[in-house]
């Protein structure tokens, strides 16, 4: 086992983390959701061993994150295609990419995010949709949400639900 | 070794994960970025064994995640402080929050992120600050920067800096 399993913990990054399982499946997942969907373009774009993405690739179907879909018959061939889940992971997957532009990127960016319709580079912002601002602004903090443990909510406080109903 | 390094590959997300290293890492950042920033309150938030606290925060502190600073000289204590690198997780972080949240948690949330002022919980969305649009938008895709190697540049195109010249 490379890890304490974090399943049990209630922190739902710590869960999103166990799902996602390894660093290869954050790589497997950014090649397929950027058009890179077969066994054989896969193994040369990621250079792994067959096993190792065969296994990786077996653990992303199973956490719901990929399905198969056969492309050949004659010979058997499979692509995989990213499910709704899966697809939820480009937020991450594009955050990675900025901060990795941002900071493990002294030489200047080998990959950038652009809008096709401007050529603009783009420099993604995690932001809440309701206001348009940066979630790193000091106004966003955690908070226990509604199946929160003691734990959880002595560390957080009381859920904002409740919260909102003090305010209210 | 976990896994081959991913250090040798250009792309910035393999990077990003190669300098945060294991998914402990994330977690540790999680806590001192949410105001955990003392190992034995570290420890027990995060149910690890010492020596493996210790190591996981020394690597993040020579990754230039995180930086010491001395709280007590008798007994002498020190507390973990994020540097801009390390802050510059947090949008990484919440992504996870989200994903966790939508994906990982069919009892409900048990840790959401609120705007304080409100009280509202907020799921946010990786934007592009030009626009203001999410940038899963299909006009939002990735391009060879401007230091890919030619690899690179056969999978993503021509850099945008060209693109655009060939537009203007």
């Amino acid at each position: 086992m490379r890890h304490k399993s974090f399943d049990r913990m209630t922190c739902p990054i710590a869960r999103s983390l166990e799902r996602v399982g390894e660093w290869w499946s954050l790589l497997i997942m950014r090649d397929v959701l950027h058009g890179v969907t077969r066994f054989d373009a896969l193994q040369k774009n990621l250079g792994i061993a067959p096993n190792t993405l065969t296994r990786r690739l077996g653990a992303l179907v199973e956490a719901g994150l990929l399905e198969r879909r056969r492309y050949s018959d004659h010979p058997p061939r499979d692509e995989y295609v990213a499910t709704a889940r899966g697809r939820d992971l480009n937020p991450i997957i594009l955050a990675l990419l900025a901060w990795g532009n941002k900071h493990c990127a002294p030489e200047g960016a080998s990959v950038v995010l652009i809008n096709r319709r401007t050529g603009a580079v783009v420099d993604p912002v995690l932001s809440d949709p309701a206001t348009g601002r940066p979630v790193t602004d000091p106004d966003y903090v955690l908070a226990a949400g509604p199946v929160a443990g003691p734990r959880t909510r002595q560390r957080y406080g009381v859920p904002p639900s409740r919260r909102k109903r003090g305010v209210a």
